[in-house]
C-alpha cells in the first residue's frame, strides 16, 4: 500500500510487510547512511538494515524521552561531523516516535537539512507520529519545544516489526489510531469493533486522515489541531503519571474518555478499550490535573482550543475558558 | 525603497534611512517581542527599539563567533521558555551577521518556528548576510554547520547605523557588494569606481543580485553557489589567520583576487580595494593554505566547484579538481 503525502516536500509512505528486509529497493544509497535507533529496537532490526548497505554507520541512543535531549541531539550531530557527513548524505530513523523525533531534528538542522527517511518500529509511530513533519527534543521537562517541521524524503512501515512489542506496547499505539477514526473515519473506528484487528488497514486508513490533515495545514495554525483530541487532558495526565503508570496511548485514552460528550459514543469507544486492557478511567488528583491544564503551555492565555466529538468521525475545535474544562473531570 | 523577495516564504526587505526609530510601524506589536543583540551594537540603538514596544524583552550576547555556540544557543532558547514565549510571538535580531545567524536559529526552532524578523546594523549584514534565509552556528570550530533555512517576515534597513561602524569594519562588508556586481550587476561595480559611494544604491543593488538568486535557488542545490565568488581561497584565509588579522569581507577580498583570471578586472578590482584600504594579497604560507583548502568541508571528494568571473556581473560554476587550485596561488 502507499500513500502521497502532499505538502511542502511530498513524499510517500510505504507500507508492506516485510520491507524492513528491502530498504535498499527504495533508498539512493549511493552516499554515506547514519541510522538512528535506539537499544529497545531489536539488535536484529538494524543489524539487517544497516546490512543492506556498504556505506553504513548506526547510532544507537538510549531508550526513552530522555534521549529527547539537548545532550544526545549535540552527540548525534558531532558524530556525523567527525564521520564527515555533507548534507546531501542521508539519516534513517529506525525506532518509535523518540527516536523519529530525534533523528529527524537531527537531520533537519545538521549542514542546514540532510535527506531523511523514518521507519517506524512501534504501532505509536506507525500509526501517526512518522508523518506530518514535526520533529523536536525537550527542554527543561518542556515536551517538544524545541524542533521544526520537516518532512522526510520517504516512511516505510513493515507491519511484520509490530510482532515483537509487548501487548501493552502495541494496544497503546491503537489509540491514536481509535482518535484518527472519532475525529475523522467511522469505518475505521468500526473496525475496532471487530472480532479480529486487521492492523494493515487500520494503519493505512489512520494515516489517510492525518495526510488529510496534515496537507491542510501543514504548521498547525488551525484544522491540524483536531489531531490533539483526548490530547488535552492526555498532556495532564501525563505530567501527573510522569509516563510511568500509562504510557502516551493510555493517557489519551483516558483524555479522551473525559471530554466524550455523546454517552452512546463513549460506551463504544469504553468497550474498544476494554478489549485493549486500557483503562477507561483513572485516580488522578483532580485539583492537581486541574492545575497542570492551567499550565498547559498550549494555552493562550485564558483560553484553549477543546477538541470535540459529537458525532463519529467529525471533530470541531470549540475555543472556551481554560476554567471550564473544570466540568470534564 | 523596498525589495520583494519570493521564496518558500515571501517577505518584504525595507531600506530607509532613519527606520530604526520607526520599527512599530512596521510590527504587529500586539504580542511578546524578544530583542537578541550583542555588546557591539550601540545600547541606544536596542534601547530606541526596545522602547518602541509595551511588551519587549531584550537578551544581549557577547559579540563575536562565540556567539554562535550551542551554548549561547541553549541559552536563548531557555530564556524564552523561562518568560513562556509562544510560537506566535516575535524574535527580532538587531545586530550584524553573527546576530542574525544566532537569532535566525533560536526564531527556526523554538516551538518548531516562530516570527522573525531582522534588522541588520553593519554594512556586511546590510549588504548580504540578512537575507537568503540561511541561520546558524557554529560546532567544534566548523563554521555554519548546524542551521537551518529559514525566512524572516521582514529585514529593516537603516542605513543611518551604519555611520557608528569603525571605518574598517564600514569597508569590510563592502567587500560583498563588490562581489555581488562582479557576479551579477556591473552597473553596481561601475558605483565603486565613483569619487562619492552612494550606500543606499550600493545596499539596494547589492540585495537585487542576491534575491535573483536566492529566488531561483533556496536550498544551494546550484546556482546559489556562485554567491560564493571568492568564498573558497576566502575561508581558507580566515582559517589560516583565524579572523584575528583579516575580516570576513577582507578574505574575500584577497579570495576574489587569486581566482580572477582576467588583468584587466583583477586591476579595476584592485584599484578599488585600494581605495578601500583593502588589501589586495597577503603572506599566507602557501602550502598551508592548499591544505586548508583541501579540508573544506564545501569539496565533495577531490572534485570542488570553483566560481569565476571572466566578465563583470557574470559568474559561473567551474568543476574542477581540488589538486587544479594550486595554481591560483
Amino acid at each position: 500500500m502507499r500513500i502521497e503525502v502532499n505538502c511542502s516536500r511530498n513524499y510517500p509512505i510505504i507500507i508492506a510487510k516485510g520491507c524492513l528486509k528491502d530498504v535498499k529497493k527504495y533508498i539512493n544509497d549511493n552516499r554515506k547512511i547514519m541510522i538512528i535507533s535506539d537499544d529497545m529496537v531489536p539488535q536484529a532490526y538494524w543489524e539487517s538494515l544497516k546490512s543492506q548497505f556498504k556505506n553504513c554507520d548506526i547510532k544507537i541512543v538510549k531508550h526513552g524521552e530522555n534521549a529527547k535531549s539537548f545532550e544526545i541531539y549535540e552527540d548525534c550531530l558531532r558524530t556525523l561531523l567527525k564521520l564527515n557527513y555533507s548534507r546531501h548524505d542521508l539519516i534513517i530513523a529506525l525506532g518509535g516516535g523518540v527516536v523519529g523525533d530525534l533523528a529527524g531534528f537531527v537531520a533537519a538542522t545538521y549542514k542546514r537539512g540532510m535527506d531523511f527517511i523514518n521507519i517506524p518500529t512501534t504501532t505509536l509511530s506507525q500509526i501517526d507520529s512518522s508523518i506530518g513533519g514535526k520533529v523536536a527534543i525537550n527542554v527543561d521537562g518542556i515536551k517538544n519545544c524545541v524542533g521544526a517541521f520537516y518532512q522526510p524524503s520517504l516512511v516505510l512501515i513493515d507491519p511484520e516489526v509490530l510482532k515483537t512489542l509487548s501487548k501493552r506496547h502495541y494496544n497503546n499505539g491503537l489509540v491514536e489510531a481509535i482518535k484518527a477514526g472519532l475525529i475523522g473515519d467511522e469505518y475505521l473506528f468500526n473496525l475496532f469493533e471487530e472480532d479480529h484487528l486487521d492492523i494493515e488497514q487500520i494503519i493505512y486508513r489512520s494515516l489517510l486522515v492525518k495526510k488529510a490533515i496534515v496537507e491542510q495545514d501543514e504548521k498547525e495554525e488551525g484544522i491540524r489541531k483536531i489531531l490533539n483530541f483526548g490530547h488535552t487532558f492526555g498532556h495532564a495526565y501525563e505530567s501527573y503519571y510522569h509516563l510511568h503508570d500509562y504510557y502516551h496511548g493510555e493517557c489519551v485514552a483516558l483524555g479522551m474518555m473525559v471530554v466524550l460528550d455523546d454517552e452512546e459514543i463513549k460506551k463504544r469507544l469504553a468497550s474498544i478499550l476494554h478489549k485493549l486492557d486500557i483503562s477507561t478511567s483513572c485516580d488522578a488528583n483532580r485539583n492537581e490535573i486541574l492545575n497542570l491544564l492551567l499550565n498547559d503551555k498550549k494555552a493562550n492565555q485564558d483560553m484553549i482550543d477543546l477538541i470535540k466529538v459529537d458525532k463519529i468521525g467529525e471533530a470541531k475545535i470549540v475555543n472556551m475558558p481554560i476554567k471550564a474544562l473544570e466540568k470534564y473531570i
